[in-house]
């Protein structure tokens, strides 16, 4: 069985390294700019994971979402916060989401698999 | 050949019933108000199908349009029908609609190979 | 009181105009195209009228909504039939639709005030 | 001078109220839903206000801004927080956000106009 | 008559002004991205302002497609020009575009009468 | 390896044949309208290209973001000037659009590999 969190991070980190490289200099500040805004600040690193999680959950995109859950899951946040917080982005964007939202929680059980429960 | 149909119905069904055994009360309600509210009410239930499917078809939610379509042939519509609603779709949305089009009609025709044309 | 349907007419006619008298023909055909579609077909043309409705709903489309409703009513929807048709764009795009909503069950009553119910 | 806050509070109210009293079940219930999901559970209900802002935002849906903003106002957030939340759906959801954040900035310090800083 | 040109300047202009006061670094560099990344590169700035006009429009942002059909026009850009890269807008994002398509033609106008054809 | 480049062609290829041969007359209309509205007028078809990438790229449309990159670089675009358009893209779009973008770097490489660089 192929390990989807690892295959996700490796074409992630294997394309943004490509993205880093090229001349673009928007592109840079767009990434750079993204790294930091997540870090400790008015409000706390694990707050914002959260916030980053339902954001790009309501926005549908699955590749987002499963990077937010596995930071979210490192900032310490139980499976029943990390869902409840999916929940409401699912009120929120509606039925549409369900679909994003089961690969969601399948991509959840996974990392906990892999890193272990909170 | 896998089966599409088949393959799709199966990780909806695995995921839903995780999400609905999962304590979340505010997913299972959204699930369960998902399930109610196209059943007969003032308009018919048919009808209800094609909502669903045109505004699946809009927000680019293949899944939710593949679970729309096989609700909808199975409510009665003919392809000719199910294809003119989401020709409707496609013109309210645009262009960026066509590619979920493509396999909204792949899936369409699947569909009643599977379970036969009305 | 300002008459907020003869008003949401009047500019979308004036402007209408401008663009189908500008030389641009992508635009011009996308008008055109948007007229003949909505014409009886394999669904009848109320049914599609309805579609057109939860499409305009659940891409967060004020006037596209208020066109629409007026047409549903003018095709004979009772206030029932279309607030159901809502209820289900409602359900599939999430909270962020109940704004809205709130404007469109609004026009709904004016357009009926105006017309009459059916 | 116009009293924005009272203004969009007294619409909201106004026409939530109709479609509570309207008999349509789904509208009904998605309403409450959205009433209840945002009490405390396995995350503080100041956390689940803030989830709700990024959420508005980035679906661009002016009027859920100003109502979380307000509430997450009243559960006791201070405007560099609010600020610091909405810079996360900016960066999440792009500069076409910006002039939704705009009006946001406005509405923020127009409760705290009203109601007070935290 | 109101100068709607003046009007949307000015109130874009004030709030950006409290953004870029407040203390909150990620949206201070946000705002400047915006204003650095449209100009001259690989690309040449008048095409640049073309695809951020596209890229407004599709996605609905009235006040993004105000400001970069000012700065289009400013580019030198013919009001046929401008309209044409709005028919693809136009198609590719579909009927639901056509309001915003309504209120971006009527202001091009203004900006015209402003400024003076090119 | 699979040339997605092929395969993605195929794919679209395949199922355009089958929407042309539906008798919907509004579908049909659409895709010879997306044909036609690239070529030559007021503006030069490789700008509008460009147009129809970033379009494509901010409403997140994965296969249009391919067509567009292929017709783009058929168009005479060096690799740095797509790149640039894809930057305004996703600033505009914001970080959601990364994923999108890093898809659509990885098939510029690709048509590059099979047709040559510019």
């Amino acid at each position: 069985m192929i390990d989807q969190v690892d295959e996700f991070e490796a074409y992630r980190s294997k394309m943004n390294n490509k993205l880093l490289n090229d001349n673009n200099k928007v592109i840079k500040r767009i990434l750079n700019l993204d790294t930091n805004s997540f870090s400790e600040g008015a409000l706390g690193s694990e707050t914002k994971e959260l916030l980053g999680l339902v954001a790009s959950l309501v926005l549908k995109c699955d590749d987002c979402v499963k990077y937010h859950i596995e930071s979210s899951h490192k900032s310490g946040w139980k499976k029943e916060q990390i869902v409840e917080a999916m929940s409401i982005g699912t009120l929120i964007g509606g039925t549409i989401i369900i679909p994003h939202l089961r690969k969601a929680y399948d991509y959840l059980e996974q990392v906990e698999e892999k890193y272990g429960k909170n």
